[in-house]
């Protein structure tokens, strides 16, 4: 006998690795990155948004933070398109963009962008597939000073969001001066720019990795490698002890001040003139940001900061919260890096074959936000609505009529339209919507001309102290003319605002 | 010998189908969305915002606008999370949720979603494959007092973001009325509810597209069939005459007045319990709107909405605007519809197999961005920065600190970052970003404490009108203290605006 199988009922999940996000954790963002367009479109920078679907061959090879190129991304086949992909990231983009439309942009070309980008990774705990990136480019400027201007511009978008001054500070370095390290350390031969390419990546990711390995485990990784707690060996650059002292040099070269700094670094990168050049950038970027008010308060040189894309060719700089917070084992810590960026010269040319240089920087929006609430910047709640009641279901235009006029004066507000009969529920339901008044009218109260409004904020107060006559005697709820109902539920807030 | 192969060069193209977005396209379209979602919070209504990609599962099948379902996404089978794809509206994505979150959301749940969605269609001119949705829906709510609350906040909404009252209409039909419609005519049996199930598919799409077939295509639609002028034959629904008679009568049932239309409806739906239930309910939503003065200049009742998909259980709207746009050939026609909705009973019951009432609207954005360009509500424009230009190379750091001053008081400002060198580029890049005004300071004026200001709209007037002469004497260009450099441009700026 054939069995009558019924079809299964698909699961209401989430694909691993993605999560929703409800109510506050929208708005604030939403608002977090108004705030950040405003600076930046102060600053001369225009929207782009493009979308989320780019050719695998635009997208190329350049996927940040992952040893192997080519994995990470979620890619398929098009009948149209050919292989297509979600972006990984908002600057793969930007240089097809650059590229695509160079006879029509301005040049410069200063761009932000916000919006969801996409990594196909093994999805973890508090590790998502899907994020949102917020970056600031410019495309097509050769000077240092478009470097300045994105360090500045980044410490003035911090203080717009709500970050005080003392509380962040914006480190910068050049890879250049790292590559003169490199050539002093003989791990980079100016003759022959690809040979120890991949010595070079090793120790590039190990300077990187500075704040969470220490100096002793940055120290292994130069040589023959490192194994961590769990018994995974790390293969090493497999450098010499002299060539690794070199690059630890560059590493601790921060002094007291940005022209200590300096003079350090023209000690170790000696006769390189790729390390030369850069040192002089460094030099010129801290002049220029200083005349402008931006001092070692806000910017700093720090040559502990290399940023782990391999495509950086100059100047880069990351934004680090200073002030401490406490992990989730209890012990504090500070809260660290939200945005990074340098100058990469090398993305457009993939598609036109000529050099365009081009600097910009990297939000993590996410981090920016949870910085925020640890701060106490945002309160990761909304006010709720008022609730108006349905005690008479016939009578349900005069109770949208009431919600009506509230929000015609400004205040949100909401009829209840679950099944009304159990008026428990209704209250229970204004309880899980924090909202701050509920109005209940009645047969008799209609008959009158009046209603009740109930202060569900001072009720919540008084039911965590009052005893049982007190609470009977409700004093939270109290009866008011119909007519007076936008001006008494205004005051009421105000009140509970004030 | 072989041959030494450069590898090619990526194309720097977005994908077929896809599009960017630059400028004024962005902000307008973000302006426009703050303000949808001030209405929508006003009204009680929270964000949710999920992610792109959803498990294939959770999709299912009801991808709309389409005849063959399971077509239409993009899809992709993913190591972690099986067969997943990109979201092709934001209603299968809030029917997953308010199944998967159902013992923590509130009910009703309301909330509203804004982001991008994708559609796997054949790229077209001016049909791309990502779009913006901005959705309102309730869930949870069975009373149609939830369905009049959508119709008054999408009336709202229009209003709040620029259409006057009078420039369009909520049109509200009802299902039911249909299916009360579909009994008369043969093609509907109570008892046995799937059969016919194909016809009247066909009739539904037959009548939805009424606005572009016109009454004679749709009769053909509902008989045997129709040949469009390319020769194309299009299967109709197979209906005897008389069947179709009543369901024409059914879509040309309006009349003057919202109570006329009723009645007839009542006789055409004659003892169907379904057909009568779904009078009750228009009328029932009628006289809610009314009570709230959302009368016959907002909305109406019209039997001609249908709406193309096939989950809708109960009440349909759909907000058409009603003024006329001249059309790609020059002939004046309605800007037509830019939001639709309807109730949908049995979308969470998919996954819970409970039946979940629920109701909502989509707006089209991109839609009614056009509208409001249309009616000149934006300007499709974005008012460029002040360019600071650059004389002397050497001096940057006193260009940036102008540039940083006029910021501080408000005012977009930049320095030019391109090659100095040639300053009619300078000054041709300050025509591209629609720069105001130029500052210019050289050697001279430096030494002097003094810089130029060009006002470029002022100078653009003058050089499309002025002889070489009056040309040379740059009336539009003048010399300022370096100290007055923000009172003089803010005067200047405000002069332009008003």
């Amino acid at each position: 006998m054939a069995k009558d199988r019924k079809p299964r009922r698909p699961r209401a999940e989430t694909p691993k690795g993605f999560r929703d996000y409800f109510g506050a954790e929208v708005t604030e963002r939403t608002a977090m990155l108004a705030q950040i367009a405003e600076v930046y479109h102060r600053y001369g920078f225009d929207p782009l948004e493009s979308s989320g679907v780019e050719t695998v061959e635009a997208l190329g090879k350049f996927l940040p933070d992952v040893d192997r190129p080519n994995e990470g991304v979620f890619a398929w086949q098009d009948d149209d398109a050919g292989w297509v992909a979600l972006r990984y990231d908002l600057t793969a983009p930007l240089a097809r963009v650059a590229a695509q439309y160079r006879n029509d942009l301005p040049s410069p070309y200063r761009r932000y962008a916000m919006g969801p980008v996409w990594r196909n990774e093994k999805p973890g705990p508090g590790r998502f597939r899907q994020f949102y990136q917020c970056d600031a480019d410019t495309v097509g400027a050769p000077s240092v000073a478009a470097d300045a201007e994105i360090c500045a511009m980044l410490s003035d978008t911090l203080e717009a969001v709500g970050i005080p001054r003392g509380d962040y500070l914006v480190r910068v370095n050049n890879r250049k001066v790292l590559n003169g390290v490199m050539e002093v350390a003989g791990v980079l031969d100016p003759a022959d720019p690809d040979r120890f390419a991949d010595e070079r990546g090793i120790v590039l990711r190990a300077i990187d990795k500075l704040d969470r390995l220490g100096p002793a485990g940055v120290r292994a990784l130069l040589g023959a490698g490192r194994e961590d707690q769990s018994g995974d060996f790390t293969k090493g650059a497999g450098l010499a002890d002299e060539q690794a002292d070199v690059v630890m040099g560059f590493m601790e070269a921060k002094r007291d001040s940005g022209a200590a700094t300096v003079a350090r670094l023209r000690e170790l990168v000696g006769d390189s003139k790729t390390g030369t050049e850069g040192v002089d950038e460094l030099e010129t970027i801290a002049d220029l940001l200083a005349a402008q008010g931006y001092g070692p308060d806000r910017v700093e040189i720090d040559p502990s900061v290399v940023r782990g894309l391999g495509y950086y060719t100059g100047p880069v700089f990351e934004a680090e919260l200073t002030f401490e917070i406490t992990d989730e084992k209890g012990r504090p810590r500070q809260f660290g890096s939200v945005a990074g960026g340098g100058r990469y010269d090398d993305l457009v040319k993939r598609f036109t074959g000529q050099a365009v240089p081009a600097t910009g920087v990297s939000i993590g929006v996410d981090r920016l936000l949870a910085a925020l609430r640890a701060k106490g910047r945002t309160s990761g709640e909304t006010q709720g609505p008022v609730i108006v009641t349905v005690m008479d279901r016939n009578r349900m235009a005069d109770y949208q009529a009431m919600a009506g006029e509230l929000r015609q004066a400004g205040i949100r507000a909401e009829v209840y339209l679950g099944n009304p009969k159990n008026f428990g529920n209704q209250l229970k339901y204004a309880d899980k919507r924090a909202s701050p008044v509920a109005v209940i009218q009645g047969e008799d109260e209609a008959a009158r001309g009046v209603v009740q409004i109930k202060d569900l904020v001072l009720g919540a107060k008084i039911a965590e102290n009052a005893s049982l006559e007190e609470w009977k005697s409700q004093p939270a709820q109290r009866e008011i003319p119909r007519a007076d109902l936008v001006t008494e539920i205004r005051a009421m807030l105000d009140r509970e605002e004030g």
